[in-house]
């Protein structure tokens, strides 16, 4: 007997508030190898072990849980998506993906599995904030980590390594991937965090590709000094440049087709009312559909921040943090997942992402993947507290997930 | 036998050094009402009561060391200024002040005194960062604290009314002025902070104005969101807002003769760098050396954040944090000081001062109040660790000063 997609949507969403809990203030702060994402590892290893799932963790701390497929010589199908949040974040970026999936695979477990083996992945740190680069259990996964990973300091001053090690995880890094043996596929519901969706009246949309995306840290030097004795001529006022510096990069992404630039941090130096600013350092997120207007919109950033340091008289340092090109999701696991909105009698839309996921560095690496958008409600705001999803979205995603999963693992 | 000026010199260095390691980061930091701060006025009590001065507090925490006059009936004359700091500030700004004016105090007592009394001061909390709001000493002294002062709260989320009981000051701030009687006057040695006297060949400069100062902070709010998927055109981008508000209140300053603007602190939140800002705030410190130039920077700087939010999408509130009107010098002290430094063979510069004081607190409420100013060498730099004064200055201060004040205690 098949229990009512709304049992179940209401069940996914009552998980969705217990981990929207774990380091709750305004919206929910569970920043990646942090105590928080650990704490929701946990509770979802938990309802993993409850739902009969097979549990592991690999050694880059990512969380299975499997169901044991009747053919072990074939590949894996794989769902998931990560746990950790940015700074006051919603409940649907990224839980949603890992607790629908465990869902339809604890579904299709109770109804006597599948031929292949079906995991459930929890990624650690897919969120770039914390260390200035994100998605890195999937990174780990198909063995991409970077030299200097270890390396990566946050706003505390911890580094990566320091935090890694103080959760059990390990003195070093994995080196190399951390499974043996590639998925065959992998599937990744997430909430759309855009408009389009709700603006086309669809529940579910089906991602065609998803954006390239570059981090550039920008500092800018000039001299600090005494708001009141230092006449406007003689200024070089870093906060000049760095404000020239975000109106410029926002007028280049305007200029350009499809992207987007966000100055999400900017550090004042010293930060004192009455100090002329003597540095500030400006972290732009630069995106685009394409490689060649991604490449357009960084060369862009960076020549507005030359200039706009050259005019204020100080100096420019640029430090590039992390690039992405732009991937396409593949055909056979992106077809399984329109066949199955078609089948639960949605129109199966098309659009692409803004924002980057784990499915990109699992395609960037060969692995087949595909993307099932939900409807963003509350206007597509995102990485907020306000992120929303409606009941029947997320009750047409678990269906839509478990039929493509059977399709994938028959 | 009198004692070499270049001897005082150079003790007042070295107690200058030995404060300086208070707080000590790249620069100093000992935020008023604070434990830095505290325990520079105790460090400065034990070389009063060395120097055979009487030490008390007042009510608001004000350090004062006093050489008893021979003629009790006469109102006091001071001198004086702060121990607190901005944020990694420098070693002269504020305690020059206090370490001359106890050298130039103790070489009177020791001689025989005065007919005045002499009072050396330091007042609390001269500087503003901390509390977004600064000369709280002297405000307290005249009766001039402000409804809300309690209640102004520093970045670690601390009210000054829980500072000031944390120091044992007492559970509510002083109501009404805190001394029984004012001084007759008062006279301020302070390092310029800014280039003019070493751009004169100048060791020694009598202050004729201090400036009028305004400081607003101004909060933009816009819609946070991913910086992936929402597109440029739907964005209200808090920072776009702040940073026109930026770039156009320096303009408004560069159009009025002698005015600057600053913006020395901009939060930015969430400040992820993958989300949109949804609220930046910034805090302008304008300032003019006259009333009617200063309302024009007031009044343009705020019609340029009503700009920069309209273009923005964004909302604007303004909240008024402090101001104070421009002020003379009193020709009484500042005549004595001009006679002392032509006594001392050195020709006595006049420069109005851009940057705020003590003096100008206690001139506003009609103290007869006047400022030496000592030249700043290292460009000018001032609150920065460079902050400096070359010895030969020092010497020639404090002896300029202890004969100013012979002059007005007579």
């Amino acid at each position: 007997m098949t229990e009512p997609a709304e049992a179940r949507a209401a069940r996914i969403v009552a998980r969705l508030d217990s981990l929207f809990e774990i380091g709750r203030a305004a919206g929910t702060n569970r920043p990646g190898l942090g105590e928080g994402e650990q704490r929701a590892h946990d509770l979802v290893a938990g309802w993993m072990r409850d739902a009969g799932l097979d549990v592991s963790v690999d050694r880059a701390g990512n969380l299975f849980g499997r169901v044991a497929g009747s053919d072990a010589s074939l590949a894996e199908v794989w769902t998931g998506s990560h746990l950790d949040t940015p700074p006051d974040g919603g409940r649907f970026d990224g839980a949603l993906g890992v607790v629908a999936g465990l869902d339809a695979a604890e579904a299709i477990g109770r109804s006597g599995g599948a031929r292949c083996t079906i995991a459930v992945v929890a990624f650690r740190l897919e969120e770039g904030p914390r260390f200035g680069r994100g998605v890195f259990g999937s990174r780990a996964i198909v063995g991409e980590l970077d030299d200097d990973e270890a390396d990566l300091v946050d706003p505390e001053g911890i580094t990566l390594g320091q935090a890694f090690a103080a959760l059990g995880l390990g003195e070093a890094l994995p080196d190399g991937p951390t499974v043996d043996r590639r998925p065959a596929c992998f599937v990744e519901a997430h909430i759309e965090q855009g408009p389009s969706l709700a603006a086309r009246g669809a529940a579910l949309g089906v991602v065609t590709s998803i954006a390239g995306m570059a981090g550039i840290e920008l500092v800018f030097t000039g001299r600090r000094g005494h708001a009141g004795t230092v006449p406007m001529e003689l200024r070089a006022d870093a906060l000049a440049a760095g404000s020239g510096f975000v109106r410029a990069a926002h007028d280049v992404a305007r200029g350009l087709p499809g992207a987007v630039a966000t100055i999400g941090r900017l550090d004042v130096s010293p930060g004192a009312t009455n100090t002329i600013p003597g540095r500030v350092t400006a972290f732009a997120d630069l995106r685009a559909p394409d490689a060649a207007t991604l490449q357009a919109l960084v060369d862009g950033a960076t020549a507005a921040a030359g200039a706009a340091a050259g005019e204020t008289g100080c100096r420019l340092e640029v430090v590039p943090r992390w690039r992405y090109e732009p991937v396409a999701m593949h055909p056979g696991p992106a077809g399984a997942l329109r066949r199955a909105v078609a089948a639960s009698g949605f129109d199966p839309a098309e659009l692409p992402s803004g924002a980057g996921h784990d499915a990109a560095i699992l395609a960037e690496a060969g692995i087949p993947s595909a993307m099932l958008f939900v409807r963003s409600d509350a206007g597509g705001v995102s990485h907020a507290p306000e992120e929303s999803t409606g009941i029947d979205a997320v009750a047409a995603a678990v269906t839509a997930l478990e039929t493509a999963i059977r399709e994938l693992a028959a």
